[in-house]
C-alpha cells in the first residue's frame, strides 16, 4: 500500500481522540505511577525505577506489567502526531529514559525478570509474556519514532530484538521456542517497517512457522521446570495458547481471545508480506470462523471468562459472555491487516463493529472508567451474587491491577486514521473502509491529491468527499472506491458526483468509481442508515426468539434507567413500530430508538409462589433504546440487547 | 406422632425398589470395593481396612469417603427391612465387623485421619467433615438396628458419640465449635429417638445454637493452622458453611445446598421436640424462602456449581445451573420435619416435586449411572466445549469419585415408605402425603387400623383408600387427613366413600373426613391430573417467555431424540393443543405429552453469516415431551423443561 497522510476531523471522533488526549492519557499517567485513589495500583513506573537502579523494593503487578507503560507511550506517540505537545512529550522522554536505563548491556529488557527472578529469563516462555512485553515496546518505539524522529526508544528496541533474534531460530544453541502470548510477531513486522531490517521480518516468521511444531516447546521447559508453572495447573494446554497445531494447519478459532487475534493479525501481515498462500489460507479461514461463528453481534469475542477464552461455533451467551475489550481491539487489528491483504468490504464491515459498539462501549464518557468485559445482558445483582457472573460489571472500573484494555482502548483511538483508508500500490485506487471525516493526502499519478471525507455517521448516512487537485488543471485519473456497508440496508446507497447520480460497480463490497478528478470535484455518498430489527443465526441457542435493533453501525440495548426492571418481563410487540428520535438531553447526544413493547401482566402474583399457570396476559408500553456503546452511563441497572419477539 | 408400620406395594415405585435392591446396592458395593471398571476407585473399604490394620496403603477418595460406605448400610438396612436377604446381610455384619476394626480404643473414627493425619483429629472443623461422617455413621446405625435388631454398630456409633459429646460444648476444655457440614446433628436426633439417651439430643442442640456465634471458631482454627485450609483459599467463607450468623436469625438460604438443607431438617427436628418458637421461625422463614424464591420447578436447589451453592433470589439459570441430586434429597428430608412440625401440604407438595422431579430423574433406568448435577437445559457441545458448563453432563455418570448422590438416592427410595403417612399423636388423625400404594398399620382408639392405599400415580389421578378394622364391628373413629395435592388443577378432587360423594372440609391443604371407619370402607380420592402450561415467577429471568408443562407430579421436558435439534428453535404454538397419550414401548411405559409447536423458518441462513434482519416465517410442527425424570436414557441430545411460548 501506499504511503498516505491522515488527519481525522469528525465531530462524533473529535470528542473521543480529545477524550484520549485531555483525560485518559494524563490519567492513565497518574495510574502508571499509582497516584488514583482507590484504584489498584499499577507498578509500572516503579518496577522499571526498582530495576533502573534507582529505587529500591520489590516487583508489583502482573508478570506482563511492563506492557501497560509501553502501550501508553505509543497511544502518546499518536496524540503527539495530532497534536504536538512539548510537556507530554517530556514525560515521555523521560519515561524512555527509565526504559533504557532499566535496559541490560546485552539489550535485556524486562522488569520482572530483572527484580525478581535474575537468571531466570526465557525459562517459561508458555507463561512469562517476556517476548509479549517485547513486542509492545517494539510498537511504542516505531510510533514514537514515527511520531517525532526521536530515536531513542527505537533503538533500546532494536537492541532488545538484536538478542531476541540471536536466542531463537534453528540455529545451534537456539531456543526452538516462541511466546505464550503472541504479540512480538506482529510488533517484529512494525519494527521491520520502520528499520528496513529483514532479520526482525525473518524472526517474526520463525516465531509463526514455529508454533504448534511436535514435539512442543512447552512440554520440554515445563519438564525442565520440573512440572511447574507460574498460574496454570497441570501440563500445558496448548489450544489456549494457539500452539495445539501449526497455524497453517489450525482449523478454528481456539483459546485465549486476545492471543488469537493477536496471532492472526501478525499472519495476516506475513501473508501480505511474503505472499504464502497456505498463511493466507490459514487467515480467511480464521477470519471465516471467527466472524461467522464467533462473533456477537457488539463485535465482542470469547465467549467464557475461564481462560478468557473462545468456545465453539455459534456458543454466545449473553450473560457470562467475555467479550473483552482487548479482544476486540485485537480484532480491528486484525481486520486491519486483512484489508490490506485483500479490499473486501466484510473485513471493513467487522472492524466497524467491533470499533462502534465493544470498543466505544468500554469506555466511560468521562474517559476514566473501563470495561474489561462487555456484556450482552446485564443483570446487576447476578453479577454481585452469583460466582458465574461475577466477571460481569455493571459498572465500568478505575484502572485495573490487569489493566491490559484501557492503554489499549487509548493507542487504538489515538491511531483511528490509520484504518480509514488504503491507496492501491499503483496509486490507481483509494478505498476508504470507514467514513469518518478526514483528510488524505496522497499521489496519483505522481500527483499530489488531497480527498476531504465529511461524516455524519454514525447518526445519519450522509457522507461527502470533496477532492482537491490545485496543481493540475487537467485533473488526475484515480479509481475512488467506497465501502457499501453491511448494515442490513436494502438496495444500493446512492451516489453523486457533483451533484449528479452516478452509477457504479460493486466489486468485494466497494463501490468503484473512475474517472479524471478535477479539483473541487465532490462526491455525495448517501449511505440509507435504517432501523432493523437483527436475528441471529438459528444455531446461536442464547438469541433464539430474540432480536437486537441495529441502526448503521450501532447495535442499540435497552437499559432499567429508560425501560425499569426486570428487562427480562419486556418483549417486542407483534408491531414494534420503531421510531427514531434524536435527542441532545441523553447521553451527551444520541439518536434513542422507541417501540412498541409488551410487558407480561403478572400483577397479584405473591412474591414466593415460584410457579403457576400460564396466561399470557399482557399490556403494551413504550420501550427506548440507547446506542449500546454508551450503556452503563447513567445509574447501574439492567441492560440488554437481546429483546425476545 | 404415633409409631406406625408401613410397606409400599405400588406399581410405580416396586420398579424403583427394586432396582435399589436388585441393581443399586450390589453395584455400589462393587464400587465400594473398587471393583467396577473404567470407573474412578471409591477407596472407601480399602480405607477401612487400611485403617484397622489388615492391609497397608495410603488413604484414598475424598476427606468424607467413610460416609459413603455408612450411606450404603442405610439403604441396606432399608432393603432388609423390606425384603430379608441373608447373604446381603452378612456382606453388611462383615462391613460392620470392618468398622468396628477401625475404631478407636476412645471411640474415634475415621479413616482418614488415622491413616493420613493422625494426631490431626479435630482441627479442622470447617473442611474436614469429621462430625460429618459420623453423622452418617449414625444414621445407617439406627437404621440397621431398626432393621435387623442387631446393636453392634450402634454401639460403635455410640461409643463415638459418647466421645464427641464429650469433646463439644460450652464446659472448660471443650471445643465451643461445630461441623463445617451439617449432618451430625440430624443424626443425633435420630440417635437420641432409638436409645433415649438425652445427651445425644442435647449435643444436638448444642451444635445448632453454637452456629454463627461470635468470635467464629472457623476463623479460631484457622489462624491455628497457620491460616491454611484444605481446599479454599483465603479466610474461611462464613456463608458458604451458614456459619455466617446464628441459625435463628439467617433470613435466606445462603451457601452450599447440601449443608444448608440437611442443617434445616435438623433445626426443624429440633423446633419439634423442644418447642422452640424462634426455631420453628426460622425454619418457616427459610422454608419461604428456599421453596419461594430458589427452588427449580424440578424440586432443584442449588443455582450454581462455584460453591455447589445458592445464589440468591429468583436466580435460577437453567443451563448453569447445579440442582444437585443430594441437594434435593436434603430437601426431601427438610420437607418431611416440616410435616411433622405441622401438617401443611406445601410441605407434602415441595417433597413430592422434588422426588418425582430431580430425584427420580438423577438414577437411570439401569441402577449404575446417575446424574450429580441435574440441569433444566442441556446442550451436549456446550458440556463438553464451554468451561462454565463442564459440570453438567448430558450423560448419566458410574459412580462419581465424589459419590455423594447415589447411596443417597438408594437410602431415599429405599426409605419412602416413611414419607407416606404421619399419625398424630392422639391417634385421631390420619395423614396421606404422598398418593403411593402400600398398606399402614396403625392404632386408633386403641384398635389396631389397617389402611390399605392403591393409587395409579403418577400417570393417572385414582386413588383409592380401603380400611380394614377386622376385630371392631362398631368400626373406629378418626379423621382421614387426604392431602389436596398443588398440580395447578383448578377445583376440588372429588372424594367418595363407599362409592358415594362425600363434602370434605380442608385444612392447611388437607381434606378431611372424620367419621366412623367400619371394616372394608373404601375412600375414592379422584385427583385431576391435568395436563398444564405453567410459568415461572416474572422474577426469574431465566423462564421469562418460558413455559413448563407440568401434568399431575409429573414435569416434562422436551428431547432432540424426538424433537431434533436446536431445540433453541422450537416454541409453543399460539394454540399448543396439548395432548397425552400413554405409550408402552418408550423409556419402559409413560404418558407423553405431544403439542402443536412453532419452528423457525430458517432454510437458506448460511453457516457462517450469524445476523440479518429478522423475517418471522416458522412452521408448525407436533413436538413430543416427556416426563423429566427419564431424560437422558436414549442417545445423548438436548434436552429443555421451558419452552418460549
Amino acid at each position: 500500500m501506499r504511503n498516505t497522510q491522515i488527519h481525522i476531523q469528525d465531530d462524533f471522533w473529535n470528542e473521543y481522540s480529545e477524550l484520549v488526549r485531555r483525560t485518559v492519557i494524563p490519567y492513565q499517567w497518574e495510574a502508571l505511577n499509582d497516584r488514583i485513589e482507590d484504584a489498584e495500583p499499577s507498578h509500572s513506573i516503579k518496577n522499571f525505577r526498582i530495576a533502573a537502579g534507582l529505587e529500591e523494593g520489590e516487583f508489583g503487578g502482573w508478570i506482563f506489567q511492563d506492557s501497560d507503560l509501553y502501550k501508553w507511550l505509543e497511544a502518546v506517540a499518536y496524540s503527539l502526531r495530532r497534536h504536538p505537545d512539548p510537556g507530554l512529550e517530556k514525560i515521555a522522554d523521560e519515561a524512555i529514559d527509565l526504559i533504557g536505563q532499566a535496559q541490560h548491556e546485552n539489550g535485556y529488557l524486562n522488569t520482572y525478570f530483572t527484580i525478581r527472578e535474575p537468571g531466570k529469563e526465557w525459562t517459561n516462555l508458555y507463561e512469562a509474556h517476556e517476548l509479549y512485553c517485547a513486542g509492545h515496546l517494539f510498537e511504542a518505539a516505531v510510533a514514537y519514532y514515527q511520531a517525532t524522529g526521536k530515536r531513542k526508544l527505537l533503538d533500546i528496541s532494536c537492541r532488545f530484538a538484536d538478542l531476541i533474534d540471536s536466542l531463537f531460530g534453528t540455529k545451534p544453541g537456539q531456543m526452538k521456542a516462541y511466546c505464550g502470548h503472541p504479540e512480538v510477531e506482529l510488533a517484529l513486522i512494525k519494527l521491520y517497517s520502520v528499520t528496513g531490517e529483514e532479520r526482525y521480518l525473518n524472526l517474526s516468521l520463525y516465531f509463526i512457522d514455529e508454533r504448534g511444531s511436535r514435539p512442543n516447546y512447552y512440554f520440554e521447559e515445563w519438564e525442565r521446570r520440573g512440572r511447574t508453572n507460574i498460574w496454570a495447573q497441570g501440563e500445558p494446554n496448548l489450544e489456549v495458547y494457539q500452539s495445539h497445531l501449526p497455524v497453517r494447519e489450525q482449523p478454528v478459532a481456539v483459546g485465549h481471545s486476545v492471543r488469537a487475534v493477536y496471532l492472526y493479525t501478525a499472519m495476516a501481515d506475513l501473508a501480505r508480506l511474503t505472499g504464502d498462500a497456505k498463511l493466507r489460507e490459514a487467515c480467511e479461514r480464521l477470519w471465516a470462523n471467527t466472524t461467522g461463528k464467533q462473533m456477537y453481534i457488539t463485535g465482542g469475542i470469547g465467549a467464557t471468562h475461564l481462560g478468557e477464552a473462545f468456545t465453539f461455533d455459534y456458543d454466545l451467551p449473553n450473560d457470562t459472555v467475555y467479550a473483552e475489550t482487548c479482544a476486540s481491539i485485537g480484532l480491528i487489528f486484525w481486520a486491519r491487516r486483512m484489508l490490506q491483504l485483500e479490499a473486501k468490504s466484510e473485513y471493513a464491515d467487522v472492524m466497524e463493529r467491533a470499533l462502534y459498539n465493544n470498543v466505544l462501549g468500554s469506555m466511560a464518557k468521562d474517559g476514566k472508567h473501563f470495561f474489561y468485559v462487555n456484556p450482552l445482558e446485564v443483570w446487576p445483582e447476578a453479577s454481585a451474587k452469583n460466582p458465574d457472573r461475577f466477571h460481569v460489571k455493571p459498572v465500568r472500573q478505575k484502572w485495573f491491577g490487569c489493566s491490559c484494555c484501557p492503554p489499549n482502548v487509548a493507542r487504538l483511538i489515538g491511531s483511528l486514521n490509520d484504518y480509514i483508508y488504503d491507496v492501491s500500490e499503483d496509486g490507481r485506487t483509494v478505498y476508504a473502509h470507514l467514513f469518518i471525516g478526514s483528510e488524505l493526502s496522497f499521489e496519483a499519478a505522481g500527483r499530489a491529491v488531497k480527498l476531504s471525507q465529511k461524516s455524519e455517521l454514525p447518526w445519519n448516512g450522509r457522507v461527502e468527499f470533496s477532492v482537491a487537485v490545485p496543481e493540475c488543471g487537467d485533473g488526475v485519473s484515480f479509481e475512488l472506491a467506497l465501502r457499501v456497508p453491511n448494515w442490513f440496508q436494502e438496495g444500493r446507497p446512492a451516489l453523486k458526483v457533483n451533484g449528479e447520480a452516478v452509477d457504479y460497480r460493486v466489486e468485494k463490497g466497494y463501490a468503484k468509481v473512475e474517472r479524471l478528478w478535477g479539483d473541487g470535484d465532490t462526491v455525495e455518498w448517501l449511505l440509507p442508515i435504517e432501523t432493523k430489527l437483527i436475528a441471529a443465526h438459528p444455531r446461536i441457542r442464547a438469541d433464539a426468539g430474540r432480536a437486537a435493533i441495529q441502526r448503521g453501525p450501532l447495535v442499540y440495548c435497552v437499559e432499567e434507567a429508560d425501560n425499569g426492571k426486570p428487562l427480562s418481563s419486556l418483549s417486542l410487540a407483534e408491531e414494534p413500530r420503531l421510531a427514531e428520535r434524536a435527542v441532545s438531553d441523553l447521553l451527551g447526544g444520541c439518536v434513542v430508538i422507541e417501540g412498541n413493547g409488551v410487558v407480561a401482566e403478572n400483577s397479584g402474583w405473591e412474591e414466593d409462589r415460584p410457579y403457576r399457570p400460564l396466561n399470557k396476559r399482557s399490556k403494551e408500553v413504550r420501550f427506548k433504546a440507547i446506542p449500546y456503546y454508551l450503556w452503563g452511563n447513567r445509574e447501574p441497572g439492567e441492560m440488554s440487547v437481546w429483546l425476545r419477539y
